[in-house]
């Protein structure tokens, strides 16, 4: 799953716990969310129907997740082994301490597996986690949303979350930043430039309309990969305008 | 929704466009995801069902995302008026470039959305984008994924594309706000409990008059993380009164 015999183990260390869910497509959601990000332990509390054949469906390929998910009759026997877990749960004022946001909770996490069990901890889909089930984790941490509405699907959130952990745990490469130099053209003046070019282009016999398509295409992907600036489509776009001959006479005698 | 009028302004710049989806619940999913992160435009390129009751059963809260959701056409169509599109899709080898990872992405967006307007666009649940739709976005993003099963779900893609530019917006602040539950202690009230306990400490024995250094620290230490209430200071002072004994004798016979 990745290359680096330490990241496997921290993988191996991380159990997604979902306690007392309602909906069985939600526990299929889920493995397939778990799945996609690189985990593969599954714990259910309590699940309300498992196995059932909608969690199946929802799994899609992530079916064996489901086949080696472990039932458990607690969260605390869900949690044996575990040196820190950590609970989703919006804010509430109840809570000993302020929780973290998703991306700090999972980079503690990710420390904590490159030696310890871990766990994911997700309530039910309504009601989440009971006070008591929240006295049984160390941390807690809250997924950034739209205060007026901040209600994510089950799965969503177990996505977001191994997601994060995934980032933590370093299973990711760095990739390229990016600095824009001056105004970035809109879609409609990339497009008035392609057009123009387009017929230019058809005009001067460089292209041929019976065949036009991979042409377009390349320029299309060139142009996409300069990222082009409202200046350098005005500037293409007057070069372009002088290939004309004063007279209109076209290119190429045609 | 959020309060700085500016990113009011940049997280209605943003449109997320869904392009030939197949199931409809899965356009009531993504509604519901986009919503949770704060945003409320949804583009659909030529859905295979919507309308569809499907799509409102999964939208949850989100019913008002799919009313207002539009109906192009086409790519073309959807991004009409766009600076910058994003367009999801899995890494393949016809790329002019190789795609940034979600989070990269998302910052770019986010910047081109303080002044213009942005896409985030997604293609087929099964066969993705077409090429002719990936050559009209200019940025191609992928979501960093187990590579032996990397098939996220539709709506869990919006979502976490959407978690993305929420942040890279800079709707999110340093830490979730948290209410107390209750009044926290005042810099008197945590002092005359340090005073009580270290009074008790010493009476009892478990403390050296002449060497109390340590302990006295690390229980301030320890209260300072817990960010005491009122009511807890009140509660700890009165479990330290009934410890002593009843007769007003000290433990240990002092």
């Amino acid at each position: 799953m990745d290359s680096k015999p330490s990241l496997v183990e921290s993988f191996a260390r991380v159990r997604i716990v979902l306690s007392h869910t309602s909906h069985p497509g939600n526990i299929g959601a889920a493995a397939r969310a778990l799945k996609t990000m690189g985990f593969s332990r599954l714990v259910l509390v309590n699940p309300k129907c498992f196995p059932d054949p909608q969690a199946e469906a929802m799994a899609s390929g992530a079916g064996d997740v489901l086949a080696s998910a472990q039932v458990a009759g607690s969260l605390a026997e869900a949690l044996e082994g575990v040196t820190l877990a950590l609970a989703l749960t919006a804010r509430r004022r109840d809570l000993a301490t302020a929780p973290l946001w998703a991306r700090d909770g999972a980079a503690e996490l990710a420390a904590v597996a490159a030696h310890g069990e871990v766990a994911l901890v997700f309530g039910n889909e309504t009601s989440g986690l009971s006070n008591e089930e929240l006295a049984l984790c160390s941390r807690w941490a809250t997924i950034p949303a739209n205060p007026e509405y901040s209600s994510l699907n089950l799965a969503a959130a177990v996505q977001l979350l191994c997601y994060e952990l995934r980032i933590a745990l370093g299973a990711v490469s760095s990739a390229p930043t990016f600095t824009a130099a001056g105004t970035p053209a809109t879609h409609d003046e990339i497009e008035g430039l392609m057009a123009h070019l387009e017929k230019e282009a058809v005009a001067s016999g460089f292209l041929d309309p019976d065949n036009p398509r991979r042409l377009m295409l390349r320029l299309r992907r060139l142009f996409a990969r300069a990222t082009l600036e409202k200046e350098e489509v005005n500037i293409l776009r007057g070069l372009l305008a002088s290939f004309r001959q004063p007279t209109g006479k076209q290119h190429r005698g045609k």
